[in-house]
């Protein structure tokens, strides 16, 4: 299991949060997500072997938010 | 058949559109609803005789948002 947190620009309210939670964690191999809104940070727990973190920053992406770094 | 406009603060992104959107549009006696994210207004058609004002910015406030004016 690996960890990474982003930083993503455009999540604005507590809807934003339950959609890039629910967009994020309903990837394969994912197993954990905690999105900061303050903070603009995600945060995501994986399993290397199924989803890579470019295909989480491209979900993230889909969401319609920016993910920075 | 009537209309108000109400100023509404709170309302941050797409995602609270749809939610004012739909949560004012489900009222009976509602017709219209214009959500203006940027002017931060909610424009409603409404039928006097089924919903009231007051209705409107309950439901409104109910989803999170300050009914301001």
């Amino acid at each position: 299991m690996e960890k990474v947190i982003l930083n993503v620009d455009g999540m604005s309210c507590e809807h934003c949060v339950k959609a890039v939670n629910g967009a994020v964690g309903a990837l394969p191999g994912v197993s954990g997500v905690v999105v900061d809104l303050e903070g603009k940070t995600v945060a995501v727990e994986f399993d290397a072997s199924k989803v890579s973190v470019d295909e989480i920053k491209a979900e993230i992406e889909d969401q319609g938010y920016d993910v920075v770094a």
